[in-house]
């Protein structure tokens, strides 16, 4: 069964094209020696959840940063990794497939082969179900020929993604004990990172040698934190789903319709806010003669609407905690109706004055998830995967790796690792005035910045965006020419490269250390009190205003 | 009202780039000298309806084809056409967007300025309704600039595209007198190009000056026949769509389960056969544990299931002959319906021991209707511009623009123009067993030809494509490097040049004149009389035989 993953395939024109295609590597992991750095203990961003974190994960939380750099790297503590013995490593998709992730797997045996040809590389067939069931394929460069710079998870396949209970988790220490696993990489989102954080956990306190490594994979652009700045496949989502949405933009200027789609929205409205808001636009858009326009709608949009959500959650089958369940709710049919009434309403009532509505809606849920990767996309998943390597090469257990300052050039990337129960947060029910429920340590989905400078940009942009017709069609993604080294917006405004400033900071304490010596002079050591007693007394204030709050 | 046709856009760096790309002309349009030759009168394929058509178009059945050719061409009945007075040409775009309209207003722009800076074209803003109620823009490199090789008709925009009734008609006689074209250009599909015929036919009648020209421009492919080989926008719609479909058979791949879009499909088959077809397939290649699949469903199939249609047809609302009504019956919805009801039973009985069966729907009908038109569809249409203007200066009237030989390069193109009335049928319903109703000569849409080789070369290889996990996927439309200039299969292995090849057979009759000239020997005069005579018998019994079919 599951015969045809790993089978090579006939690619069309483009894809062999692509398939040639050889991302670069940053400087700090050109040749087969990387110095590894250890910053501070890396502690979770919501102080209040730590202990929680801390309790659950004890043998994983609280472990420092790591910073790969070059061989030649004038940092006197940073150790060279010199031995490189053969090792076994398995790697498994897990979660939705994203466009990319093939390159984690290449990346990851490049780097491996580089630094001792006796090492293997053994993916799981399936995904988590062939984990536990050890069916495996070992990956060789045949096999990966057909599958570099390609979209899908159809080297290796992938099921129902979890490894969760005990049972499972047990089953996936047998596996990588049966088959003398020096390391673990597990690809995926928000869901199968936070499983690779609890296998770590576990396989510690088990005395498992095997390693857990998590890679941050998905599509959704939902994993998001101080140490990992964008998912492999959220920019090529973002290529084509735009591509896709310009075309709709560009239909409805030539057509003149009202079109429902996806969009960025809303937060503790109701549904007839939302109605009313739409209605509004469609109202000030007709008097400006514009029978036409396109709302989008997040495919979430009903998860942020509290008494729908109730209300769904009674109607649906109960039995599984899958988000896919609530995009079988056709949020923007059910939009597009109430707005059409509501319409309708303001015709006949004589405030409405434009043509009778008519929405058509699209879903785009699913055309872009199998897409050719984008070039950087291709090239952010094959760095990922050799820095896979060096984390299990440097005895890591239960870190993801990171990449940052990503919206500068492949040259400019930094690389990392970063402790997943650090990422974590701790969700809490109030139930009653004073009891509160607290939920598992996870890394959860990240919510849009309200107050992060994308949301900024678009809210500047709101009412040109509603009242006029700027809609430039980014076209198809495109392998070269203008657009190919394109970023999304997100991405490219955001403070970045949390990792490198953490860094820097601790240069800047070591720095005052080497001067400050015993035996320097009173002046310099009072103007080293002063500065520094104000600056701690800054930073108590702001941290103290702060605890409770994650902002990112 | 209409404020925004016209206005330049803001373009992404893509659409800049495509914006200045130039389409080539083929070596007959080159310079501004260019000779006409007229072929035969052009008569209808089905020589049936012939006399239906010639007796509602008086004026303009039967006239010649006209084939248009370098200055240097050695034809001596050919006509070098060397007068170029100013013109003033109307130009609309009738029927819903598809990609590279726009560039047949640049192609019809630059061949006119280059013949004489006086003249001038005129656009009309929202299709039809704008050439009634005579709202024009004046096209200028300005208004050009931002719309050159882009995708949509935001240029000038459509509305309803109809000019059908004598209302309409006259409507539209009226603005061609009152702004004094020398000729109106409809941009359009089966209908609008029937519209234009009938325009034309109405125009000589009433000797009103104005020449009509209609150009083969709808995304449907549907206007297909000896003259016309595919359609402007079909190309862009292929890449687009095979895109997306191909994304969606990688997911398929990737994560196993069944999804039904859309396919080209049956005849003559009720609902029930379908489903039983599809879940045939299903069982066939869960036997080979494959429980994953894409099922294509053609939009128009609930048309071709004749119960289903019939039903449909009292459902719903009748005021309009609109198709679109038809797309509104969601057809892939109802056959995953019907499929997994009969699966569950074939699972309950035992005859079917897979998984459980479950379908995903997907539309793809609008996401490529926007979209940046592909190089093919870019120089098509820029060429068919240029062509007009020919047709414009030799004064044909009820003329369509035709570009020949398509799958071959730009340089080896054939330019001509056949009567749009050629290319019309009659349909015949029987009504009781003597009588039969015959339907208006209207340029039908061309259903795929089951005889040809497009659909031998899909049957050959449908139990592969059924069985196996044939997924290529061209990936997203390319500008340039491999796949910029891939065609569709059904335009590269189709017979093609049917004008050329009308016009080679020209060639042969008037040779055989020359040789056997009034006092040459016996011998080459029998030789010529026994090959001719055996010639025309063959071709009578062929033409016979072949009555009230239509075959292309």
């Amino acid at each position: 069964m599951d015969s045809d993953y790993g089978v090579p395939r006939e690619l069309s024109e483009v894809q062999k094209k692509r398939a040639l295609y050889q991302p670069g590597l940053p400087p700090c992991l050109q040749g087969t020696t990387v110095r590894v750095e250890y910053g501070d203990a890396a502690i979770a961003a919501d102080p209040a959840g730590a202990h929680v974190i801390s309790h659950a994960y004890p043998h994983t939380y609280g472990q420092p940063l790591a910073h790969f750099l070059r061989k030649t790297s004038i940092v006197p503590e940073a150790k060279v990794i010199s031995e490189h013995p053969a090792v076994r490593v398995g790697i498994v998709f897990c979660g939705r497939q994203s466009p990319g992730g093939h390159n984690v797997v290449w990346g990851l045996y490049d780097a491996i082969k580089a630094h001792n040809q006796n090492s293997k590389l053994i993916g799981f067939l399936g995904g988590s179900d062939g984990l536990l069931a050890q069916r495996t394929l070992e990956i060789t460069d045949e096999v990966l020929s057909s599958y570099k710079n390609q979209g899908g998870y159809d080297m290796l396949g992938r099921t129902k993604d979890q490894i969760r209970t005990t049972e499972q988790v047990n089953g996936a220490m047998a596996s990588c004990q049966t088959l003398k696993l020096d390391a673990l990489v597990i690809i995926g989102g928000v869901t199968s990172n936070t499983d690779a954080a609890q296998l770590a956990e576990t396989f510690a306190a088990a005395k498992c040698p095997t390693k857990v490594v998590g890679v941050p994979v998905t599509l959704n652009g939902d994993l998001k934190n101080q140490f990992v700045e964008t998912t492999v496949g959220f920019d090529t989502i973002c290529k084509v789903n735009s591509q896709l949405i310009s075309n709709v933009c560009t239909d409805a200027l030539s057509a003149e319709k009202v079109i429902l789609g996806e969009e960025v929205a809303a937060s503790k409205l109701t549904i007839f806010d939302i109605t009313k808001q739409i209605c509004d636009a469609v109202q000030a858009r007709a008097e400006t003669d514009k029978n036409h326009g396109v709302v989008l709608i997040p495919e979430g949009l009903v998860e942020s609407i509290p008494e729908l959500y109730a209300l769904l959650q009674l109607l649906l089958h109960p039995e599984s905690d899958d988000s896919a369940q609530l995009s079988q709710i056709e949020t923007e049919k059910l939009l597009a109706q109430l707005v059409e009434t509501e319409m309708n309403r303001r015709l006949k009532e004589g405030t409405y004055k434009g043509k009778k509505f008519n929405a058509i809606c699209h879903f785009f849920g699913y055309q872009a998830r199998g897409a050719l990767p984008s070039k950087f996309d291709c090239d952010y998943a094959y760095v990922l995967g050799h820095v896979c390597y060096h984390i299990i090469a440097a005895g890591l257990n239960g870190y993801m790796a990171t990449v940052t300052n990503l919206k500068s050039p492949v040259n400019k990337w930094r690389c990392g690792a970063a402790p997943i129960s650090s990422m974590m947060t701790v969700k809490r029910w109030s139930c009653g005035p004073a009891a509160a429920q607290i939920g598992k340590p996870a890394v959860h989905m990240a919510s849009v910045d309200l107050k992060g400078k994308a949301y900024e940009l678009l809210r500047q942009n709101s009412s040109s965006f509603l009242l006029e017709d700027i809609y430039r069609n980014p076209g198809p993604l495109q392998f070269e020419g203008p657009g190919a080294d394109s970023k999304p917006i997100s991405l490219c405004v955001e403070d970045q490269d949390y990792m490198g400033r953490i860094k820097k900071l601790q240069e800047y304490l070591e720095k005052v250390k080497t001067i400050v010596k015993p035996g320097c002079s009173q002046d310099i050591l009072k103007a080293a009190l002063t500065a520094m007693s104000s600056v701690t007394e800054t930073l108590n204030i702001m941290s103290s205003s702060s605890v409770g709050q994650t902002t990112f």
